[in-house]
This record gives structure tokens, sequence and C-alpha cells, in this order.
């Protein structure tokens, strides 16, 4: 069969717990797109080469050629490592953009944090379209932000900004290194506290009984207090435009309400705080442009 | 007499405690400077004309013409109002820019926060010169930050990057806005906590007494502790490559020691911490460099 010559993009949003995998054409407007499990406990490899054999099939779907490719990690993503993003075993020691080219064989390979990725879909297509400065906000598995200036996702000097899971929480100082926060309110800290109250459905089913008073609103309201202390702390420093709420955790009204009543009460000037309008796909959108700009220019 | 045409600049920055006056030449040098108490009980009006009647009898000693004035000022600051400055009674209400202009029969004046002001002079002229991103803390009578990105400063949407001041300090939530990091630690926090330990000589008094083990730097630590806990937080969000203290407090050896032994610990990527090599006088240097730039360019 011959192949055709119709340009395609890939995205790919790597997460702890889901894959999500985009195809796109040349403008990066998302054609078809699919989940995978990551399966973490089976360590980065198998989850590395399954989103991407699936990633051939679904081009193929679409009928075009791949032509450049966009992947969006947790951590500090560097093209040959990948720092602070222990949640999938062997994950750090992937060299992710080498092995991307090697198996799709591609040179337009560009990688990124995923909550970049997704600061980046919400610069150019979304909620922080002329806004300035913005603050993207991520709680999925685990817990992130992305900062925008002037219209660019600022990176940091180490490519490590936006790593607020490392904030303290108590007023205990940890023993090393720790990400308190991430321990405390994130996906995960979430589906532990449901199992440690009976619940059955894990963070789901915690903020679902979270909407009426009880023990299961408490105990919520007090871990989404130490988000809402850090993310005091984020405002005043970079006094953002807006918020934009990304993942899983983020998109359920009680996290919401409990979180926008803490940031109203403590700041002198309140941004706008919104849901992100690409549900769990911000990252995967972010992927998306990012491979539109892998392309060299054309001449 | 007649007044020679030598083109000269001023700068002014205002504290709650002191003023610092500086006359620059046309290229931004500092010819002259001196230092007024505020006497903020006293009220805004009565330290704004004593710094502006003793800034044009600087003037004259040089031998030049004022041509333009930079002033920096504590607090959200707008050419016709100041938010967020209340160790001065009267502050918020001055038109600053407007009496700044009538007072000294000039056209060329611009006004902007202590801190970021101080950003300004170590961007252009410090510790900040070709570093991106840089954080500037600044801890006198007050506490507060400044952020530059790509060689500026951020100003924030609402002018208010930086006000940490308002930062939550223990578990419990404040009943309205509250400066809780500021009551907690800084210059004038200290000055009570020495009175509150039988000390005489305020704040440096307390200093010099943390320098040996004992309940003088136990209790100094926890007030490191509160603003180290925001600090680790302001790091993780925008991973600078170098932090400049300003300010009396920060001056002293004994806080920076504590300060950075909290950082060093808490922090995946530290950044460099220096001291800034202005002193006190950071912000004057840099409303010299606003003045220049307030300038209109040459034809």
């Amino acid at each position: 069969m011959e192949q055709s010559a119709i340009p395609r993009l890939l995205g790919v949003d790597f997460g702890g717990t889901k894959m999500a995998i985009g195809v796109g054409d040349a403008d990066g407007r998302l054609l078809v797109s699919e989940r995978l499990p990551t399966h973490a406990e089976q360590g980065a490899q198998q989850a590395l080469t399954r989103a991407l054999d699936r990633a051939r099939e679904l081009v193929a779907r679409t009928g075009g050629t791949l032509v450049a490719a966009g992947i969006a990690s947790p951590g500090v993503v560097h093209d040959h490592d990948i720092e602070l993003a222990p949640n999938v075993p062997g994950w750090e020691q992937l060299r992710l953009a080498d092995a991307v080219r090697a198996h799709l064989g591609l040179t337009s390979v560009r990688v990124s944090n995923d909550l970049n990725a997704a600061a980046y879909a919400e610069l150019r297509l979304g909620a922080l379209r002329g806004i300035d400065p913005g603050l993207v906000i991520g709680i999925g598995t685990g817990v992130a932000a992305a900062v925008t200036v002037g219209g660019e996702v600022m990176a940091g000097f180490h490519g490590a900004a936006g790593e607020i899971a490392y904030g303290l929480t108590d007023h205990s100082w940890p023993a090393g290194l720790e990400p308190m926060l991430e321990t405390t309110f994130s996906g995960r800290a979430l589906d532990e506290l449901a199992q440690r109250l009976g619940l059955t459905g894990q963070a789901a089913a915690l903020c679902t009984a979270a909407a009426q008073p009880g023990r299961a609103r408490d105990e919520l309201r007090q871990r989404v207090d130490e988000l809402a202390r850090q993310l005091v702390t984020c405002c005043l420093l970079l006094d953002p435009q807006r918020i934009v709420l990304v993942g899983s955790v983020a998109g359920n009204e009680v996290v919401r309400e409990l979180l926008i009543e803490r940031l109203t009460h403590a700041l002198p000037y309140r941004p706008d705080i919104v849901l992100s309008a690409f549900a769990q796909d911000a990252a995967l959108l972010g992927s998306l442009a990012m491979a539109m700009e892998a392309l060299p220019a054309p001449v």
C-alpha cells in the first residue's frame, strides 16, 4: 500500500495514570485521539513502546504521513533525561526525545513538561490568549504549575519552573527533599484519603461525599487548604491576571469551590480563576502545537 | 546666580523609616546622596515635602539643572495612587507622580514600587546582569519581592507582583486580608520581638544575640522559617537562577545563614543566593536609572 503524503502531527501526553495520544493535521487540529493506561508499575519502557506503536496505528488510520511529534511528560524534561518524575519507574532514565525519534523514524521531535505543554495550549488556543501574566495549576495524579509571561511559558533556569509539588505543608521541616504538597494534595493523595475513609471509588468518591457537610468534606477542605496556602504565595509573587485549572481533580466542582473560597479571602488582588476548556486534553493539544513548531521553517 | 545647564537626574527612595535622595549625572552615575528620617507618624505630606526640598538643595550643590526624576515607594505604585502602603499614614492618597512634577517643575517623572526599582538596578548594574529568571527579596521595615524575567522587572496584572507580605504563615486562616508574613518577619516585626525579649537596640540587637545559641536564636529561626517556607514556594514556581537579598535585615549575616540553610535543604534546584552589592542603595540606584528612562528619547 502506497503511503499518503498528507502530513500528520503527533502529540503524546504521558501521565502517571494515563497516556493520551492524538494525531492532528498540519495546522495542529486534532483529528483523532485515544487514551491508554500507563501501567506505571510495569515501568517506563513498556509504556513508551505501547504509546508509540498505538500512535503509528492512529496515524495510519488518518491516511497520512507522520512529520513531527510533540511529547509531554511529568517532571523536568530535557532532551536527554527527565528529572523529578518518580511516578513511573525508569522514566527518569529515558532519553525521551531520542527514543521517540528512533521508534518513529522522525527528526522533528520536541519534548516538554506536561504542565508547560498545557500552558502552551492555553496561550495559543485557550483561556490564556491575551492574558499576562498567567498561571496554570494542574491537579491530576500529581500537582504542578506553569507560569506564562509575555506570551511565553516560563522554563526557569534549570527547566524546573512550576514544580510546586515540593512545597512545604506543615510546620516541621522535612528531613530531606520531599514532595510534601503532592503527598498532601494530588489525585494520588486523595485516592489514599478516600481509602482511609472507607470510600470506594478513590478521589472521585471522596469529592462526591464532600459535597455534603461531614468528615469527607472536612478532610478534603484541610487538603485543599494546603494547596490554597501555596497558591496565595504564588499569586502574591506573580499577580496573575488569570489562573487556569487543569487535570482530573481540578475538574471537580467541590475542590474548585473550596479553593476559590480560600483564595478570594486571602488575596489583595484576586485573579480570574477558570477551569480549562480542554478537559483532560490541555497537555495533548499543547503537544500537537509543539509538534507544529518542531517542523523546520518552510524555505 | 545663573543656573547651570549641566543636566542632573534625581532619584528618591521613600521608605517607612528612611528616605534616600540621590543626584546623578546624565548617565545615571550617583554624584551625591543623603538619607533623611521619614517620621512616618507625622504623615506622608511632610515626608514628601522635606525630601523634595532637600533634593533641590542637593541638585544645586552639584551645580546643575534637574531634568528628570525617578521615585521609588513601597506598595503598589500607580501614577495617581498607591495601594498596600499602610506604613506611612496618608501615603496611599498621594498622587505621587503629579506631586513630584508640581513641586519640582519637572515633566519627566517616573514612579515605581521600591523593590521593583531595586530589581531594575540589579538588572542594569548589579547581581542580575545576564541572569534569568531573577528574584529579589527585600527585608527592611517590611518584606517584599521582585521578579525579573527576560531582562525585565515583572509588574503583574495589577502592578502588584512581589507583594509577598500577605503570605499566610500559620495553619489558621486570617479573618480578612492580613500581611501575616510581614507581621512575622520584617524589620518592624523583629524590632517588636527584640523588645519582647528585653533587648535594647531593636532588630539589630536581636540578630547580634542570635549569633549565639539561646532563646534569641531560636526565636529568630522560627521567624526566618516563615519567610523560608514562602521562598521555597517562590523558588519552586520560578526556578530562579539567582536570588538577590536587599534591605537592612537581609544584610545581617545570621539571618542570611539561617535562611540559606533552609532553602538549601528543601529545594531540588537551588539558586545562587547573594547579598546586593548596593547595601541600602539598590532602590535609590534603580530610581536614578528610572529617571534616565523618563527622559524623552533624543531626536
